[in-house]
């Protein structure tokens, strides 16, 4: 019996998965804030999803490796089942989950710069994802020294042995210093609070625990949950913004908890340098905030039947308990029941199985 | 509606609580260890449970004020009923919960030192245990920031505003720099560990989710879960030892999540300084190692049901629930049954309800 972490460590120290894994970019200008990354994300493959005016020229500094989708290409790529690609919300972004080829997608905003550890080092937030989604996760038991397989830590006294392997890693969360992930009133209430505390620490969150998760500095294992990373109807024509990340984590959570999968949060910290405006994101949200009192139970309550074999069957089974149980909240959450199904349709149409 | 952390703080910055809180101490020597926590520990009550032989003498630094029990007092005490506090093992400590008076507990094993956060300042882990009970805690949902009450932190974009006023804190469990609390099998595959890392978060374990709860650095609400914080048979006649905590820890996260109470864990770090012998630890820990895999699952089904409204009728149910299921695991999960309920007799009889 493997007793240590370190027997257990899969992980090489640098891992690059040059050719495994796309950087999704959701935008409405030049992307100069690539200039800063260009150390660590100089490596990769970029697909840049631009919103909002498609005949506007998106700048992408030099030496870059991209592809640019804007409206009208995502229009002609999935032609009538583009309505459910979210427009003037950074929900497009994921577009660039579903045309990606890779296993592992790692997105970021383009207001988030790269972040210094307390040693003043700049940390490399890509490596540390790689690092989350290659170690396994615990999600069926509560680790007090936080990840086990980390270097240094294992597991503490108590922890039951048959479970010391893990699950597979689906999400890899990460965090932010500077400007916090706040919603509308508490940006209000508290415009000038920063994050400076590194914390530094990485954790599965636990089965059956939901989280609000981010999609600044987000990574997850395409082959796994892609199908489920769906940003739902945000923005241009929808009553709601701003909830697009938020639908998504409580959307895998439920189907990595069914799938025996873990999802991570913590390190790496990216730097958010701009508070979005906070009286444009209470019109955004104000129905989010309202609504989400009814979604966290329907989340925490959400069964997907023993069956449900894949992220695909689990999705549409989920799109239907949304049809049956939130329609009544809001006609929104029909239309929105609607275009997961038609986000399934669109992603197996771009990745057919045989092509696996 | 209060959208900030900082409008809900409701800690004071050095919260004392000297009439409200003992300090338990299991030992079995000479409580020199205590000059290093002088100066945090003097304004306390000290309650100081003797394991072992009861002629010998504990020698306590000048100038603390406490009460020492050995194993003749607890006879004395409890009479019959002392069956149900080990000998010959530190879940005698349990004892002392029993017999203080105060609202709150904060354990320590007596090779535990005061640790030095990273700036160099020595940590006060009595009051951050204090200010971890008196906020309250978040088990219904994760917050991806840790601790929203923290200054500087708040709940994140995402998180529902009818959670935001949280649950009591009923435990605080901190952790440890130098020798990390692992079972015997890993101290004996990596004798040479340390933790360094000083992670400086608190976080709440969700509810439905058990932790490996060690008691070597450790604070509760008394009069919310005393009744429930029993360390259970260990040591001297029993097949079992370094278990006590951790049992505890099972029966308390069981009880907490149905009465809507909160378990945090984290910050404070005390410097634990010797790590005991691994052979010895072995030989202690191998029936619970086996046990541990049928124990987990047990008390992740185990469900309390509606109408047990106080911890006592919780702690109660869930012996019979030990005695159905566990009895046939082994027979001392009978004895531990048994046990369980003289431990709630004896808590009754030492803390009638009238005198609340």
């Amino acid at each position: 019996m493997a007793a240590g972490g370190g027997a257990r460590a899969v992980v090489p120290s640098t891992p690059l998965l040059k050719d495994e894994l796309d950087i999704v970019i959701p935008t409405i200008r030049n992307l100069d804030f690539l200039e800063m990354w260009r150390p660590f994300f100089q490596p990769y493959h970029l697909i840049i999803v631009q919103d909002g005016d498609p005949s506007r020229k998106i700048h992408v500094p030099e030496g870059f490796d991209y592809e640019l989708y804007n409206r009208n290409d995502i229009n002609r790529i999935l032609g009538p089942k583009a309505s459910c690609i979210s427009f003037k919300d950074s929900a497009c972004r994921c577009f660039g989950y579903m045309v990606s080829k890779k296993k592992y997608i790692y997105t970021i905003d383009d207001d988030c710069f790269v972040a210094k550890d307390p040693s003043g080092k700049e940390i490399n937030a890509l490596e540390q994802h790689v690092k989350n989604l290659l170690c396994p996760s615990t999600p069926h038991f509560f680790n007090t020294l936080y990840d086990p397989y980390r270097e240094g830590a294992d597991f503490v006294r108590g922890y039951p042995f048959s479970m010391r392997e893990g699950a597979p890693t689906a999400v890899s969360h990460g965090l932010w210093l500077n400007i916090p992930d706040y919603d509308a009133p508490t940006q209000l209430v508290k415009p000038l609070e920063r994050n400076t505390r590194y914390v530094d620490a990485v954790l599965t969150i636990p089965k059956g625990t939901l989280f609000p998760m981010c999609g600044m500095n987000l990574a997850f294992d395409r082959e796994l949950i892609g199908p489920a990373m769906y940003f739902g109807l945000m923005g241009d024509g929808q009553p709601i913004g701003r909830y697009d990340d938020m639908w998504a984590g409580w959307c895998i959570k439920v189907i990595c908890d069914h799938m025996g999968w873990g999802v991570k949060t913590g390190l790496p910290y990216i730097w958010h340098s701009k508070a979005s405006n906070p009286f444009v994101n209470l019109k955004k949200e104000y129905n989010g905030i309202y609504w989400q009192e009814e979604l966290i139970p329907f989340f925490q309550s959400a069964v997907i039947p023993k069956d449900c074999a894949t992220v695909q069957q689990c999705y549409v089974e989920l799109s239907k308990q949304v049809r049956a149980k939130l329609g009544k909240v809001d006609p929104y959450f029909t239309k929105l029941a609607d275009a997961m199904v038609t986000w399934i349709e669109a992603w197996n149409e771009l990745n057919p199985p045989s092509a696996k």
